[in-house]
């Protein structure tokens, strides 16, 4: 009985400081058949995904390499550009996958490069592995778990963003969007920066995005690696300057930024230019609401999926609408609204303010 | 019993919830005398802040308005530039603070502004008791609560950035460093850009710095406010173009950014403006260890404050300068981390490593 009480304490105790915590996600695991081990992942929902009161809407997916380092910055991104009534991306299910491996799974081929006589890279050459339990495994489960809508990205950097780009190449049905921030494209001899060269003059794409940042890091005379220079060329290049058999490409340099702060202002740049056209002339749409919808089919004609407009935004541009007392574009705003999440409480709520109209 | 039992499941499925959710932070709450309420606060610690092995180290504070909104954009930029060896800010305490009533809370005066015959602002006016309750009774429990170094910084947006500008006229002393996002300065007949015009001219300040964003937006012909243009007017007019009277000013334009979207780049670029300097040459460190002490003694010098390296850094440059074969600069490096942090068993153990040399 004793025992009862202090683990009942103790659980409240620990109830107490998680009712307190501050919580931007979930971790979970699945074991790898491909890669023969325990694999984390980790997982940030959006903000109304298990809110009774709306819609239940699905969602791309972002899986996002080296999962820990990056996640916060994935999604303060996600949240910035998913608030209010000016979205800059849509709502997306965020899935962080930490490294047990990085080099083994980021690395495309089995590195040669000898420092002081050892095997610099001894374990590489397992991307393809990495693939695989990547795109079958854990898509399966995010798939099977979540409220996925089929659209999905891969954000990598350095390492992570050779696999993003090899994955492209080899792989282009796996994903819709890739984002590569600042490359190792001089890996093995530029093995990866080769085969792009070929494939990207003759391989048909179903309308996929790259985007690549690039930081400002100085390569030195002796390095004959030359990160920099490497994806230097590459962007200016390799890279088709102009959508070509289905490919759209974008890059950007960061004057100030180094190899590790490029992170945040690339993957920010990228979910706007991955989704360009999103963001809606709000002040315009209560007085022509059929814009939401004109604007999201010219969207999903350019990325090639359907895309709906997030249930919270478009609630949020009716509010807006009725707070400048325009109750029959507000009606016409909540309809569409409801339209698209039939079963939402949230949407009927918000069109019952514009009863009598 | 049962009941027992099931208290006992439930608490579990929790714990094992609690387990496995990705926290940033913690959500505490304190009762204003002054307000006359209930205030919650969000609080974001450095990484190793309860690390046994690590040294017991003082950190800046960073009073971040609209906390709960801006809470994950901040850690995200913090977590971002106080990674490796790089650091563009040190190491803070993120202190967030959710509205109960805003416009209450930010404004300075109170407007008698009306709109179709019903006033706009009734409840506006209350920023000195705001002031008081920030710098008083939150920074009191603040600084009883955490080992904060002293150095303490404001980070607001749009009535926020109103509010800031309006501490930094009348309670300078009351932070360091003062980030202003896109700031409501059309207020009340433009009452604290005019106050500004005139303190800035005269008042002496004790080493304090002013980042002010400027976001995108179009003021409409009609909008007699014209928040955009009173914002542009105030950065080119009535900021010191150069340090004056002890008052470092610095304003930045984003021509891709609107009100909303303006918080994540401004906060990033605020942070590296208030602490340039802040980044080491890293390279050169090995061979020469007293470029850290040196860069910190001109920052500190700058900032009117003393700062010393975070010890994460420092450890990492040493790990640094081991890979590269230099032991001799690695010692020193431990050395100088362990004279920073004497109670840090990290830090003896970096140090062990170059035992022998």
């Amino acid at each position: 009985m004793k025992s009862f009480l202090s683990l009942i304490l103790l659980s409240f105790s620990m109830l107490v400081s998680a009712q307190e915590s501050i919580s931007i996600g979930n971790k979970y695991s699945i074991y790898s058949e491909v890669l023969g081990e325990n694999r984390p992942y980790w997982v940030c929902l959006p903000a109304m995904y298990n809110n009774p009161d709306y819609g239940k809407a699905s969602y791309p997916v972002i899986y996002l390499l080296d999962g820990d380092t990056n996640f916060t910055t994935m999604v303060a991104i996600q949240d910035r550009f998913t608030k209010g009534m000016y979205c800059n991306m849509p709502e997306c299910i965020i899935v962080g996958i930490p490294n047990t491996d990085r080099t083994r799974d980021m690395t495309p081929s089995k590195s040669e490069l000898i420092r002081d006589g050892k095997p610099l890279f001894s374990n590489s050459g397992g991307a393809e592995n990495f693939t695989n339990f990547l795109t079958k495994e854990l898509r399966n489960r995010i798939d099977s778990t979540f409220r996925t809508s089929g659209y999905n990205l891969l954000v990598g950097h350095s390492f992570g963003a050779l696999f993003a780009i090899n994955t492209l190449l080899h792989h282009s049905e796996a994903f819709h969007a890739y984002v590569a921030l600042d490359p190792s494209l001089w890996w093995d001899n530029r093995k990866v920066y080769s085969e792009a060269e070929k494939i990207w003059k003759t391989k048909q794409f179903q309308k996929r995005n790259l985007f690549v940042a690039m930081a400002k890091n100085e390569d030195r005379p002796d390095d004959t690696q030359k990160h920099s220079a490497t994806i230097h060329q590459f962007c200016t290049e390799v890279l088709p300057s102009s959508p070509r058999n289905g490919l759209t490409t974008a890059w950007k340099y960061y004057e100030a930024e180094d190899h590790g702060t490029v992170i945040l202002p690339g993957v920010y740049d990228a979910m706007r230019t991955v989704f360009e056209g999103i963001e809606l002339p709000v002040k315009q749409i209560p007085k022509n609401p059929g814009l939401i919808k004109e604007h999201y089919r010219k969207l999903s004609e350019r990325l090639g999926f359907h895309f709906i407009p997030s249930e919270t935004m478009v609630d949020n541009i009716g509010k807006y609408a009725l707070s400048i007392e325009n109750k029959k574009g507000a009606k016409a705003i909540f309809e569409y609204n409801l339209k698209n999440y039939p079963e939402s409480k949230n949407a009927l709520k918000s069109l019952s303010l514009t009863e009598g109209y």
